[in-house]
């Protein structure tokens, strides 16, 4: 599981940040790439990393502003183009039927694949298999704005066949009782404990992508525990007021969310292009850090891992 | 009068050739950009050259496939947030009024200029007025596709009033009858002709952009005496039967054209991503320069003068 920011710019692309996308790289636990917003360009961005479009198959758009949704159409045009055809599935904001729909339909772009449009009605679960869990809540922006929490299931430790086999112990119904923890009395005797025969567990990890939004109480529910938290910091904490009256947030305001909901670290984007400098950015950092000294900035392509711990269950 | 290229590949953006957009720069003649076209990034592109998007007052869409139009609400909205309060006027194929007026409404981009969007229904002049008229005709694609030709009216000589003050004819209803070019009778005897006192006239010059299309007879009369064509060759003449099939144009067939049209020059764009390397490109200018040998091969950002010619009219 890693994160490849694609635009960590705020409204319009500028040379050094492109407007809002983020991969989220799921290779190994789905062999899928999953996309948090698709501001103009990010097909471009894509160009520049080792993003297969045919792997995106989920694409969450957290608002509709257009920073954050005019990349989609190219993006879904070239993916059908370079041989994607499994299922794709946008989730986001009512609204976002209608713009992709007139966007694919007045171009005449024929997809290959099928492709389903979620409109969030209800907040809560809006996706859940075997493994993975994504939750989406209300955040505060002037139009509705969407935070979202994915959740990879924890993934019990498997049964150790190979040192059952080694103990003479044969493959047998008595394998699916040990890989129960169970205590089981052997054909010689001997009483053998399912539980030291079971690897380590791996607790799933959070990651939870919030929309732009002020600071809020749905941020923090959304962030909870999480291992990594992305969230906007479209302004140093000396423009708090402005903050407010655009509904954004400060980098003071993110580290604080970071703080309150106990999180692993914490990802700033969405900067705006009034700061440009290192100078500048190094500053937008030292005010996270006052608060929550696990934060970086983001930058585009930047590339992180998101650490699997291990946990006894 | 300068042509600057924003796009020059085909169907989707790779590293050396964006999506098409071609930018027609009139600062000395009217201090107003004109686009030709817009597909995605184009904004981006953009950030690489001088144009600022407030200048840009007229925009022409070829036709409505996703790689010519894709990069339009980006560009209408930054236009209006980089300080753009004039008119902008969108000319296109039924379909670009749906298509800009759900993006903006979706996202709620609100623009600070009035937008006119002008769908032809007619072709022939669609805009005209004191120094330039545009005429639009149909051409051969998939989906309606259009060409422009740009016509700079001429500029007839100016009165060369330093020459006569310095002869001694002093200003007055004299003046307006030499403009004229007529012979004039002054009060010392002297018959002075008008014709004498006459500047040299400019000729207005001519250019020519072509939406996607197969060889059509519409391209030749759009692009007669053209001072520049722009015309695609998406394809090698080797794939003359996949350039027909897929409504498109071979080096080959451009330059023949060009020939025929008995044009200044002739650009080559939307140049298809199997083409990458130099020696390829190199090969598909050879092959257009058989046929029509002041031909060149557009590349993202290249800049040309459009010469004036001087005349007499």
């Amino acid at each position: 599981m890693e994160i490849q920011f694609l635009g960590t710019g705020a409204g319009i692309p500028a040379k050094e940040r492109n407007v809002s996308s983020i991969a989220l790289m799921l290779l190994e636990e789905r062999n899928q790439i999953w996309l948090f917003d698709c501001g103009e360009a990010t097909q471009h961005q894509i160009l520049h990393t080792k993003i297969k479009p045919r792997k995106i198959e989920k694409i969450f758009i957290t608002h509709l502003h257009g920073d954050h949704i005019f990349g989609l159409p190219g993006l879904l045009g070239s993916r059908s183009f370079q041989g994607g055809e499994e299922l794709l599935t946008i989730y986001g904001p009512k609204g976002i039927k209608e713009f992709v729909e007139t966007s694919l339909s007045v171009s005449t772009t024929y997809l290959k694949y099928p492709l389903q449009i979620v409109e969030i009605e209800e907040t809560g679960i809006i996706f859940e298999d075997d493994t993975f869990e994504v939750q989406v809540e209300l955040l505060e922006h002037g139009i509705p704005s969407y935070g979202y929490r994915v959740i990879e299931k924890d993934l019990p430790g498997k049964l150790q066949v190979d040192k059952l086999i080694n103990e003479g112990i044969q493959p047998g119904p008595i394998y699916s009782q040990l890989k129960d923890g169970e205590k089981v009395v052997l054909e010689d005797g001997r009483i053998i404990n399912g539980q030291d025969y079971i690897g380590e567990a791996k607790k799933g990890r959070i990651v939870t992508v919030l929309g732009d939004t002020r600071f809020c109480q749905a941020s923090m529910e959304l962030a909870k525990d999480a291992d990594v938290l992305i969230h906007e910091a479209t302004f140093s904490e000396k423009e708090e007021k402005l903050a407010f009256n655009y509904f954004h947030s400060t980098t003071k305001q993110a580290a604080q969310v970071a703080k309150r909901a106990n999180v692993g670290c914490l990802w700033l984007t969405h900067i705006s292009s009034r700061y440009q400098s290192s100078l500048q950015i190094q500053s937008l950092l030292q005010e996270a850090k006052k608060t929550f000294s696990n934060t970086y900035i983001a930058n585009d392509l930047v590339e992180i891992d998101v650490l699997r711990e291990q946990i006894e269950l």
